[in-house]
C-alpha cells in the first residue's frame, strides 16, 4: 500500500481507469463518456484521473495501444493458409471480443475529427502488415505466392472483408467466411 | 407562405433542418451533436425540430436514408469492368464527399448501441447489392464470369478495400486503386 512503490498505487489506478474506460465504451457511445464518467465507474477521484491523462482521448489512445500490442504473434503451420487461418481467426476473435469490437469502432468514428487517432489507425495498419510480411516471405519462398500481388495489398484483401463485416454490413463474422476469404484471394 | 401548402414552409423547415445536420456532422463528432444545436444553426426553434423527429437519431436516419436513395442507377456500358468502374468510382465519390464521409462513419459509430442504424446499415447493404445483380447477370450472360463467386461475395470483394481505406486504414481512395481491386478480385 505505499504509494511510491512501481506497481503499488499507480499501477492499481491505471488498471482500474483503463478497465472502466473499456466498460463504458462496451456500454455507451463514446461521445457520452467523459473523464468523470471513467473515474467515478473507477472509484478513483477525477483529479487523479485529470492529473494522468489529460484528455479522454489521450486515455483512449493508451487503452488501445496497449490493446493492439496484445497481439498474437505471427505463427509458422508450414503452409501460407495455415498461417492465414490462424492470424485471421485471431482478428475474428478480436472484433468478437467487446472491448476489442468497442475500440474498433471508436478509432473509425473519432478519428475523421482526432489526427492523434487517425494517425493510430494507420499506424496499427502498417504494424499488422509488418506482422505478416515473414508469412508472405515464406509462402514466396516456398512457391505458393508470387511476386504479386505485394504484401500491402494482400493484407488489404484478406482483412477488407472482416472490417466490412464487422463495421459496414455486420454480417456474421465467422471462421468459414475466413476460410471462404482465403480461398477467393489466394485463388 | 401558407404553411399548409406542400413544399412550402414545412419543406423549408425540413431542408434547413437537414442541412443543418450535414454541417454539423462534418464539423464535429456526433456525440457532440444535438437536436438543440442543429435547430440554432438551422435557424428553426427548438420545438419545431423537436415535433418533426423526436430524437437525433430520427433525423439523422432520415438524412441517410435520403442520401442513399440518390445514389446512381447502375451503368450497361457493355463489359463487366466497366460497369464495376463506373459504380465503385461512384461510391469513391461519396466517400470523399464531406456530407457521404460523415454519414458512412457515424453509421459505423452508432451502428452498435443503436439498433435502427445498425438496421439501416444492413439495409443499405443489401440494397447495393441488388443494385448490382443486373451488372454481374449481364456478365454472366456475355461468358465474363462463372456462377461462382456469388453476387453478394463479389460486391464484398470489391467493396470491402474502399470502405477499409475510408474508415480504416485512411490510406488514398483513388481511381487507380478502384481498378487494382477490380483486377485483383476478377482475377
Amino acid at each position: 500500500m505505499n504509494s511510491s512503490r512501481p506497481g503499488g498505487r499507480s499501477a492499481r489506478v491505471k488498471a482500474a481507469v483503463h478497465q472502466a474506460l473499456l466498460d463504458e465504451l462496451v456500454e455507451k457511445p463514446y461521445g457520452r463518456i467523459g473523464i468523470e464518467s471513467v473515474a467515478a465507474r473507477a472509484g478513483v477521484h477525477k483529479t487523479s484521473v485529470y492529473r494522468r491523462w489529460a484528455t479522454l482521448e489521450t486515455l483512449f489512445a493508451e487503452v488501445a495501444e496497449e490493446l493492439a500490442v496484445r497481439e498474437v504473434p505471427v505463427p509458422d503451420t508450414g503452409s501460407l493458409v495455415g498461417d492465414l487461418r490462424t492470424v485471421m481467426r485471431s482478428s475474428v476473435r478480436l472484433f468478437k471480443d467487446p472491448y476489442g469490437a468497442a475500440i474498433s469502432r471508436v478509432l473509425v468514428a473519432e478519428s475523421d475529427h482526432s489526427p492523434a487517432l487517425a494517425e493510430m489507425s494507420q499506424r496499427h495498419w502498417e504494424r499488422g502488415v509488418a506482422n505478416l510480411r515473414p508469412v508472405f516471405a515464406r509462402a514466396r519462398a516456398r512457391g505458393e505466392l508470387g511476386p504479386e500481388p505485394t504484401d500491402e495489398r494482400l493484407v488489404e484483401a484478406l482483412w477488407a472483408p472482416l472490417y466490412l463485416r464487422r463495421l459496414v454490413n455486420r454480417k456474421p463474422l465467422t471462421y468459414a467466411y475466413v476460410d471462404t476469404v482465403i480461398a477467393d484471394v489466394l485463388g
